[in-house]
């Protein structure tokens, strides 16, 4: 059989499928399953064409993986036909252990960081493939000694950014997110076993991390996406509180198991393959069909938040540099009481979201962009540009809760 | 309430809403539903990008429709403002009837054409907004008396299929069928009360009827979707089947009303609100976790159907410009009767799907598309253009059948 | 010195030389002189954008070229490095014998069809790179053994056909000639020593067509263009006609030249480096500078057609299917008479230019595109296709004139 | 005659004439003029596409100006007709006055600012206009009481800078220089008779500098591209020393008006018709036409120049951030006679060219960017951005001279 297949991506074109192991695991459910969690959650809230999905990006990131291995090649650096087959499979399941909506209910449903999944699920897929997924995994894990080929899949300038900087802002329509990525592909090179980039491509990859910022800025975190997000964690918790007080409807046979026990790292590897297949079991259309469910739920908390995120009625979102006063707080809070006079204090909290989120653009500390310089000198960003890059962390509080009439 | 907002929209960049109406419009539950009914049904198996939606199509055709009212007027066409507002709204209600999965599922869930409901709903949202939407319904039904209005949201040039073959192209990664929709709608004019291009379009036009014939048979009619959708249409079948049997799960409430009675343009009129809030409570969110319920069904057929669709191990399709023989059909029947020796001769039936698909790229007999050529003269395309048009007629026979090891 | 230099090309993204020898032909004054020589001669007259020369457009088909042969390794076709690099030489050449202004004044200036000079100018390199061109002029002339290489050059399907219409369609803008070159390039295969098409990339064969198609009767035959070019050949021949009459100006070195005695292959070959070395002295340049000097010139026939073509104050153009009648021809040029009425019957002449353009989109008798069926069949494309295929000559017949007022 | 033409720009897809007035200017040789005036110089040497013309930018500015109107309207700021058709005269003839190679000859061949020049075409076109451009004269030197409308034109976010950096990006394919212009002008909005921008586009602003600071160092600034123009500039002072010397070949008529005598703001006034129709008469082709003319020139230093520009065999060039040593130039003037030995010393020193360039990405000083809070307030870019805004000069040394074998 011919799994010599191009697959249509309106980001490159094509894309082809490199070697025979990686179309079987696409065809595996556990890949499959990445069709049915979308990239950004909620975002198409705000950015309708943002519907694209993890199995989109795992099969982009593994494309600018090839484009890398080549130019790495092309520039003489030894990579073996088996390393390259490894970093490829290493990049494509580097996000397989997302759940459902990814980021945004990330710690609600089981209480594992997702590169833990990725990993548990990696060394399942190693077993059911005999080995074959042996020295991704050691790449995946920063073990194999040729740390280059790690810092392809998780770095300041991995596959894994490019593609989702390149495909959040083409579904967006966020132009001021373009990179270009074909050119900073380009410009990389191994010195001293790691990944440094060619001087000339400075600017290209001061473009990347500004763009970067602008796209959690305005996209990732742009508050009518938090307000959607935060609703989403609000009303699976509702769900859990509701269940453990026995006042919910029969839940789908997929939800109960999450929903049954606390689920950690622990029990995760005790139970490997079936803590697996039930997680794999579950994605946005398990929590999506709970929201529909929960229209009409008796609870007020929980059909609130369930009827506004189904009809984009979203919480009004205050979002500001720094925290929010008391004043501020009990005044938001009076107004709503006021509004919603049948419910007590206790549901009222429910309503009322508070938070922050954090970015920055470039971490100087750990983990630097280097470049190789005209003189053959090695220099971290910050000491080769002639400009200032920006390192600070900015911190945004937001405060989230219905809107009033 | 500021409700001039804009939207980010990948294909035309940004969408600005032009009306309070069409606002409101977008705010009712009846259209934020759009939001989870894909465009193009399964297509995103064969083309990771498409799984854009209802919603954003209806509001790239209103984008177009601002760009076709403006050429116009520009030319000296007397539209009035609420001509214009009218014609907005009817263009972006004209696909609100759609079901879950858009066409694929059009005659399993209920048996009215899509436009009939979307008539309904418009009715009843005229209703709800005190009659504002009266001559959006008029214009929609081409009953109101300049014909060019609905001809830009009805016939072989409208708003509609524009939008849709840039928005498939472009989702899809399909570049043939990108078209010139800019210059198209440019050169649009209005003669003796009816739509006509300017002669020097003449070959965008054929481009975009190239363009639209290579998508069916690239995008909407390619083999693996067909099988898939196919697939889809006998699950669903299926589930009617085994519910009239008695021999289903228990069925979500949003989809048991559906199954318990056989629904038709009478009773939908008959109970017009309460029908329609049932259905809009309807989407592609319910027959997806309708497939996941059904994988570990006892029923053969069911979970074969439901496995296969989720993970994508679809069936095979045979197609063809003819018919296919006795000998073909019994010869697979064959191969399946010796892979599937557990099940009975009339549930193998079930697994074996034939049927044909038909499309032309022209229609030169009803609503032809009309040129102003330079002498003032008005010529149909066939008799304006240099070169041959194709208005035939191509059927292709498909067969979907498993996968036979 | 490292040669592997990278180029910015807006249509591909990224040029990369592949070979050294690629650069030091590069480097060549005869090849740096195409930076001289618009691709689309006058058509910036109406596609303001339509700068791009025969130096970029060469670089392009180069990329293709490189494509091509990736994809046909990639598939199995044995193409030797050598063979690589000598097909690459060969498209990077094929247009090296362009003189000013491309085809507007290819037979005005040497009576030498611009292959044979490509041919000329190659055999010449040959000599300076001591022989490193063999291979490379044996394909260009289709005398190497592996005629895919050549067809690769020159067929219905080559790369420089690719490249020019992407390059033309993106500067000129005109969408509407944009090709899946991409798609078409990996649909390639190699069947019996000869170029062939897998089935499944047949309607991106027909898009190709047909956007060829319209790129000549939209771009390259635009009516504008056609009037432009017509009235700068009528130039040089005027210009021709004062030089020997002795009537001209001081003639620049450069042109003194070409005007002196007629030049056709024989005497090319005689004088093989010289006369290159003359011819490749001369470019669009020349030519230009030649309309600025005659703008002011005494003779009536020389200063319009200078002064209209530099000011874009071009001839009124008719156009249409069938020959112009002797009535229209009478009637204009009664009108001219009467405007002009200072010049004499003769003169006159020289200001109504008549002619005709002629193409076709596909050519269904030599060398026909072929298509690698399923059932491993090969077929011709028009019987391999399921709809019609446009192969008739289209020709139109024009009659440009002074605008009367 | 209808006048409403569209013409095909790749960049906005189309561009549409909006005033007769408009097409009329158009038609005028002096804005005919500018299509043979490149946009940047020669820097299509380093970015073969970077071909587009004066003329091309200017229809681009103006389509912004366009939108920029439409959208301010659409807010609520009254601009009428008259006002609307005068900014966009204002835009289309903001850089009339620039002559051959644009920046780089800007004070070699007279001694005027481009913009004063400006100012002279569009008093000569208005006199020849009866007065039609009394407004647009107005607005352009900022004399006219709205001054958001002079803003327009020129500021730190004008739409000359919006459609240089987008075209310039788009025809280099240095896609890191692309810019979001629609958002921006979407965001554009008047305060106190002064252009603001809505808040929420801040991004947009941060992004359009950082584009414009790359295109800088990137493009126009390009240590190649600089040691091309230093050449072009050095070249063009041969000319006139060996002009003044007596010891050149004759000069074309239209250049040898520029070389007779000094050319100033003072005698432009004085004779403006004439002074400008000989400006008029010169453009990119006569200066090629110079270097094709000085290659086999006897003067050592011009057929030097001349050569090496003609076929791209550029000097090479030094670049750093503090000035050269003179240590270094020694070295540097040593190697280069130990090559020349034929050259005497003053000679020599005609082919070392030294000098430096500076440019910064934004002024927080003068005519700073201004923003509408969501309180209302307006704030400066620096006070309102989170993050920090490079406002820093950053000057570079060079140092050009032939390569040394």
């Amino acid at each position: 059989m011919n799994k010599k297949k191009i697959i249509n991506d309106p980001v490159y074109g094509f894309i082809s499928i490199p070697y025979d192991i990686i179309y079987d695991l696409l065809e595996h459910p556990y890949f499959q399953r990445l069709r049915r969690i979308k990239q950004l959650g909620l975002t198409h809230y705000v950015y309708p064409g943002a519907l694209h999905t993890r199995f989109h990006h795992a099969l982009g990131a593994m494309h600018l993986m090839q484009k890398a291995i080549q130019t790495l090649q092309y520039k003489g650096v030894i990579i073996t036909p088996e390393e390259a087959e490894a970093a490829t499979i290493a990049i494509l399941l580097h996000d397989i252990g997302h759940g459902p909506f990814s980021h945004a209910l990330e710690h609600s449903i089981v209480n594992v960081h997702h590169e833990d999944l990725s990993i548990l699920f990696m060394e399942q897929l190693n077993e059911e493939f005999n080995g074959a997924l042996e020295m991704a995994i050691s790449i995946f894990k920063n073990e194999y000694p040729k740390k280059y080929l790690h810092q392809l899949i998780s770095s300041q300038l991995d596959m894994d950014r490019m593609d989702y900087l390149n495909r959040d802002s083409f579904f967006t329509g966020v132009s001021e997110g373009v990179i270009g990525y074909d050119r900073i592909i380009k410009m990389l090179n191994v010195y001293n076993g790691e990944i440094v980039v060619e001087y000339k491509g400075i600017y290209s990859i001061e473009k990347f991390l500004i763009a970067r910022r602008i796209m959690y800025w305005q996209v990732y975190l742009h508050k009518t996406v938090v307000s959607a997000e935060q609703m989403l964690i609000r009303f699976f918790k509702r769900i859990k509180y509701l269940f453990e007080k026995n006042s919910l409807f029969e839940i789908p046979d997929s939800l109960l198991f999450f929903l049954e026990k606390p689920l950690n790292v622990t029990n995760f590897k005790a139970h490997k393959k079936t803590f697996l297949d039930k997680f794999a079991a579950l994605d946005d259309i398990d929590i999506t069909f709970l929201l529909k469910m929960s229209v009409n739920h008796k609870d007020f908390v929980l059909s609130t938040l369930a009827k506004n995120l189904l009809n984009r009625n979203l919480f009004k979102i205050d979002m500001q540099n720094s925290k929010f006063s008391g004043d501020h707080l009990d005044a938001v809070r009076l107004n709503i009481r006021n509004q919603f006079k049948e419910i007590d204090d206790k549901n009222l909290e429910w309503l009322i979201i508070e938070g922050s989120e954090s970015n920055r653009a470039y971490s100087n500390k750990k983990d630097e962009i280097k470049f190789w310089m005209k003189n053959n000198q090695i220099k971290g960003l910050v000491d080769a540009f002639d400009h200032v890059i920006d390192s600070k962390y900015l911190t945004k509080y937001f405060l989230c809760y219905p809107k009033i009439f």
